[in-house]
């Protein structure tokens, strides 16, 4: 059966990081309703095995389908690296957008893309799944990873392009400097809010900057645009989360710029 | 049925912040055996509900207590917090020390301490444990606490003195400058690995530095001392931990300044 096309768009992370991809659906699709969980009471997935992941990630799904949403957005890079095709299966004909595969989509279609670099948590530099998605494109791209554990407790902590957040992305970025670098994947829904520190801090090397909440945005529009699927009418977020709705609101409203009413606490 | 002196010590902790206590109690008991237990799956605790610490908390009780230890150790301040009564009840005749009382003790044993100042994780202050502990003491004593986010990933990353960290813990200590302040609680336990860099930082207080692995164990000497219970040909120490031993073994060395061997992984 087809969807409607007022049928909301489904989003999910483990936790606050992915309202980056709900501000980017937000500023593309903006008569789009959004449905976003965060399961902000098993937060972090990253440390977690991929089993468990899998099992969490299909609940998840689970709660968004029984939601009626036309699209599901994996905003979580632990997920779409280890449970994107048990989603994706479990979605039948809804369809399921992911930031790993948005990000090496971008990363490979800007015009120069011989060198890339991706920065992430210390758990999706490990899984190499950017490496992964890149190299099963095109063998010859030559990919760069940087762990960057600091970021994830600096953004959340709202320091942005204080003096520390400086420091530590020049720390963390020094790896790259010189190296010819075409272009950055932000490869951690956190990153986006370090968006405009970073490309003077990797100056010289003019590389662009791929953020894949704005990837996977776009290509949600296109998809939705292609399934005469667009809502002309929406525009309502409505948050859920399993844990804490207190401290994911200073957070949320932190991340998104607007304030947030609409929180419920869900168990899975 | 009385314990025999060689039987172990058990500390735990959510995760790898512990070993700061681990590495005191070798320092000050080096002739004990040590069964730690990290909950590397599960950690953080901080953001789980009340009720789901208890749950693990027992559940890594029972798993000590099978290795017949004859004192147990909470090196967790969310444990000490809300489900230290339960563990005592546990344990039964199984002495358990916590480091919030640890810490609150050795504060309100120093010369001055009208005015006690906290630093801790943002769980930690949230609870006021801290501050609930003294005050249950001594209404009239004034506590300041602070919450320190980005330690814990400070710590972790391993930088602990550098220009990044100094500048970090500058920011947090602000709120104590000029308030006359008697002593500083490290009120988590990966923040020892700062205390040689704190004092400078909180420089013209001359507040004393109140590490909670030292005052635990300091007690834990005196009480095995009153039991009759030391070891005087042990030293051994094995670590059990519920995921990823090889992230755990790089921090724990960092964390003990010593090799560790013996890493095992258990599912409780």
């Amino acid at each position: 059966m087809k969807k409607s096309s007022t049928a909301p768009i489904g989003i999910f992370d483990s936790g606050i990081g992915g309202l980056t991809v709900a501000k980017a659906v937000m500023k593309a699709l903006p008569n789009e309703d959004i449905i976003y969980f965060g399961d902000t009471a098993r937060v972090p997935y990253g440390i977690k095995s991929e089993e468990t992941v899998r099992s969490y990630a299909l609940q998840i799904t689970e709660f968004l389908l029984s939601k009626g949403v036309k699209m599901i957005l994996i905003a979580c890079n632990t997920v779409s690296a280890s449970a994107k095709d048990e989603i994706i299966k479990a979605a039948g004909d809804i369809p399921v957008l992911d930031v790993i595969t948005a990000g090496t989509l971008a990363a490979i279609s800007e015009p120069r893309h011989h060198h890339v670099g991706v920065i992430g948590t210390l758990a999706t530099v490990n899984s190499k799944a950017y490496v992964k998605a890149i190299t099963d494109i095109d063998k010859s791209i030559v990919v760069t990873q940087q762990a960057c554990p600091l970021l994830v407790p600096l953004a959340e902590e709202g320091w942005i392009d204080n003096e520390i957040a400086r420091q530590t992305l020049k720390h963390y970025l020094e790896v790259f400097k010189g190296k010819g670098l075409d272009s950055l994947i932000l490869g951690c829904t956190h990153y986006p809010l370090f968006k405009e520190v970073i490309p003077e801090l990797l100056n010289g090397d003019g590389a662009s900057i791929i953020d894949s909440a704005d990837s996977i945005a776009k290509t949600a529009f296109d998809r939705l645009a292609d399934m005469e699927l667009l809502n002309g009418s929406g525009g309502e977020f409505q948050c859920f989360v399993s844990d804490r709705p207190q401290r994911f609101q200073e957070l949320a409203e932190r991340f998104l710029g607007r304030s947030v009413s609409e929180i419920t606490i869900v168990s899975l």
